[in-house]
């Protein structure tokens, strides 16, 4: 969840809103946004947002930050455009102040003037922003390849980063995430002649799936596909929005007649068909999911077909994926994922050299490595140390939360910021998750819950009966939980029994007292540790 | 959890009893064993268990199986052993027979005569199964590769298959774990030269994790180390356990005053050692791990030290072994992990050109490929499709439950059979988890639980008071949680005045009442679905 807050003097400018899909430790989460509690607390001073590309990892909180802060947005129109499908979902489009910026283009915002300079990346009109402060310059690579022949032949733009580079560059921050993959990254062309094999080749259908914002990707298919006379069905419904944006926008061409609606896949003769489906993560809602147990209104595979992953397995999700190639291979399909030479992926990240030659370009005093996890941006920090002779006087790792420090007489870690992760359980704005929910689903999940509950009648001040003890997720009755429940019973009754009447008259050491002898009871029969929560009932 | 019966009538071997570590769906579960209810039911006709080789999963559930069934237990020292090692945990040694067999004796149980061959894999003394039995022979390779070059010099016994092969085989069942990578797998000495290269030429310390069982790995990190100047220090239980247990059957040589105690590793010199360690798959609790977050009592790395995982990541553990390589990044030491030419690891499983030699060889009528997941053993099972000429008749994939039957007719899928999973809770054998129990943890993982309380007088039959609401996981009173709740009491409170003197007389549907309002109420409220539990308590 990409998100940084550059101030000079009083002024903020925030570079990106970005949101992360949780993992399986946040249980029930849907989503997660940052926390924006030191921006709030300077709300008056927050200028402008500007988001470098339109991926969910630099876009997803957009809705969420325009919901907090009644600022302008700025990027590019397929950024823009992404972004406005995701404020449309939470109706927020009227409360927007969207302005699409054009390459080279400067804003200016409040001592800020940023200018928006083309770089190649897995997603179209991707940015770097050049950000001219009263100390100097700073850069932001956003993500980025240095992609010598794209797809569409829009070149990364070394000229601008060059002359920046002449000028003097205060502080380069640079995306890490393939910094410590050796050599160059391969253009998105690379993958042209594994698809071309395929498309010539495959007898009956040809499925791919690959992220629905590589429009180059989708592009080569596409005009693959036509060349060797298959029609082209797509499914899933980000697939469907982004390729209507892209098409839009005139970032991705279609032959006339080309494609096919959903509905019309299967009556199209096996062998002149390309299906392109969203779902390249393995998730469980997704079309390529679906298909893979044959759980799709409008579309299934048959032996003989080809199915294609053309994305990378993000860390995390290998199991899940697997499950799904697993099914694939039960429906008798030929599969094609994973790596192989030629690529049947290319990533959208700078390798080692890519990062090399933007720190030559650009020549900064100071460099900060980001986008990338701890161990890339170590290794992408030395790689600037490496150029100390050349004017990189010192690099600085930061972590969530992290600030740096520059002024006149140099540059340092700040003290660190409340920051953090806002949960967001069900897509809505107001949703968020408590980390106490999180700890308790965590602890419940593990040994389940038991609860003891004592009548107490108020006038008597005395326990009504034996304790009433309830449990799940914690022993079947199979497992001899009944026998446990029972002894249990016993052990709270024999807690009330034994306290003297001024304990009885305090409910809360009552619990504390019940819950300990209880949890030691427990502990000893069965090793587990399920939440207990006791519960007192005046009746 | 690799486990699978053989019979022939009535009479019954097994092959391999493993286990398997949980994934994340399976809540608060610490291992997965096999069901063993189809065993069960034929108890007096199980006549052994084989065991191919010492890996967890292939002898992990040993210590179950034999509280189960009272038979001999037949595998190599080495194998025998580390069951050993498991059976002391559970105090069943006295219970189990364990015979150890040497290669190529043959064991009769039974119908069946069990000749141990050879193999090589990633640990020592791995054998395959060549099974005579009244209807042909039935070769079980258990995990292998062909390693032509292995570290021990114990070759793969090709001439043993050759032999059978000849003779004749029914069936052959095969590893399939790396039946999709082309050409072969490299020796096991195909890690020296970069281990060479790492021990060599590091400045300080060189720290090396791989599997405590991979022998041959450690037997060359302790000659380099030896040949360069280092002592070795091994850290974690597995690894010294482990280590001792090779060393004592002869299987791993140790120079003499090479090992370190643990104690004594910070004392010496940066430059002169090596240290051990167990957890490459990032287990939180392992030795790895603990030094990652500089938690270890005997241990810490410092800037300038290698750092070296020499071992696979187990589809699934991704995330977590990255997290810990992210903490050694923050300790500023010299990373080395992931593939690399030469490599820092190889497999212990066969390529697909190791898979067909195996097919060569043996000449199988029936093929079954076995030890992988359903994508690989596709395409072993294309493999041997190719060799129809030369023999393989039908080729068959069985997933978990499955039957294969063999008569003089030929061979086909038989009924499924009863089989699945046990859930074990602490590694006792007696702690086994209910689904119904893991079925709830899930459900309270991800939305908590309501629990609404109502005390009924038991002479009046009415309610006493307002009904009380507990909940937990749910929302925190930062997210209104209150307002809800009061919400909930009401709508218990309506529900109960609403209903008629009969159905308050029944508590069943007194609860079931009170759990679809209260579920209406709350999705209305939050889209968020709790465990519903009312509880009615009679004062």
């Amino acid at each position: 969840m990409n998100c940084m807050a550059l101030c000079y003097g009083d002024d903020i400018i925030v570079l990106d809103a970005g949101m992360m899909f949780p993992d399986d430790e946040l249980l029930g989460v849907d989503s997660v946004i940052p926390d924006w509690s030191w921006l709030e607390e300077r709300r008056e001073h927050v200028r402008a947002l500007f988001l470098t590309h339109g991926h969910e990892d630099h876009i997803g909180a957009v809705p969420f930050f325009i919901s907090e802060f009644a600022v302008p947005v700025y990027g590019t129109a397929f950024t823009l455009a992404l972004s406005e499908r995701k404020l449309d979902e939470h109706d927020l489009m009227s409360e927007a102040k969207l302005n699409v910026v054009e390459y080279n283009q400067v804003i200016e915002a409040g001592p800020f003037k940023v200018e928006f300079i083309r770089v190649t990346h897995s997603i179209v009109q991707a940015a770097a922003l050049a950000i001219t402060t009263p100390l100097g310059v700073v850069v932001h690579t956003g993500d980025f390849k240095v992609d010598p022949t794209p797809t569409d032949n829009q070149l990364f733009d070394l000229h601008s980063f060059a002359e920046y580079g002449k000028r003097g560059v205060l502080l380069l921050m640079s995306d890490s995430t393939n910094a410590d993959r050796p050599g160059y990254t391969p253009s998105e062309r690379a993958v042209r002649p594994r698809l071309e094999e395929i498309i010539a080749r495959a007898e009956h259908r040809v499925v791919v799936s690959s992220f629905s914002t590589s429009i180059h990707r989708m592009q080569q298919i596409i005009d693959l596909s036509h060349e060797y006379g298959r029609k082209v069905g797509l499914l899933g419904r980000s697939m469907l929005e982004v390729t209507e944006i892209a098409h839009n926008l005139g970032k991705l061409s279609i032959p006339d007649n080309l494609l096919l609606r959903p509905q019309d896949i299967m009556s199209v003769a096996r062998s002149k068909v390309t299906v392109m489906l969203s779902g390249t993560q393995g998730e469980p809602m997704s079309a390529m999911s679906r298909v893979a147990v044959d759980n799709h209104r409008q579309f299934s595979v048959s032996p003989g077909d080809t199915v294609v992953l053309s994305a990378r397995m993000i860390p995390g999700n290998e199991k899940a994926i697997y499950r799904m190639i697993n099914h694939y291979a039960r429906r008798g399909v030929e599969l094609v994922y994973g790596n192989m030479t030629p690529p049947v992926h290319v990533s959208g990240h700078a390798s080692a050299e890519e990062c090399k030659l933007l720190l030559n370009l650009l020549r900064p005093k100071y460099f900060l490595p980001i986008h990338g996890e701890y161990r890339q941006m170590s290794i992408h920090a030395s790689h600037a140390q490496h150029m100390r002779v050349n004017g990189v006087e010192e690099s600085f790792i930061l972590e969530t939360g992290d600030t740096l420090e520059i002024d006149k007489r140099g540059a340092r870690k700040g003290a660190k910021v409340q920051v953090g992760r806002v949960c967001i359980d069900s897509g809505s704005i107001d949703e968020f998750v408590d980390d106490i929910v999180i700890r308790d689903r965590r602890h419940l999940s593990e040994d389940g819950f038991v609860l003891p509950i004592i009548a107490i009648n108020k006038h008597s001040g005395k326990a009504e009966g034996l304790p009433e003890i309830v449990s799940r997720g914690f022993m079947s009755k199979m497992e001899n939980g009944a026998d446990l429940m029972q002894g249990a019973r016993q052990v709270v009754a024999k807690t009330l029994e034994s306290s003297s009447p001024e304990e009885r008259g305090d409910w809360g050491v009552m619990q504390e007292k019940i819950r300990a002898d209880l949890k030691r009871y427990i502990s000893k029969q069965t090793s587990r540790r399920p939440l207990i929560m006791p519960v007192i009932l005046e009746v």
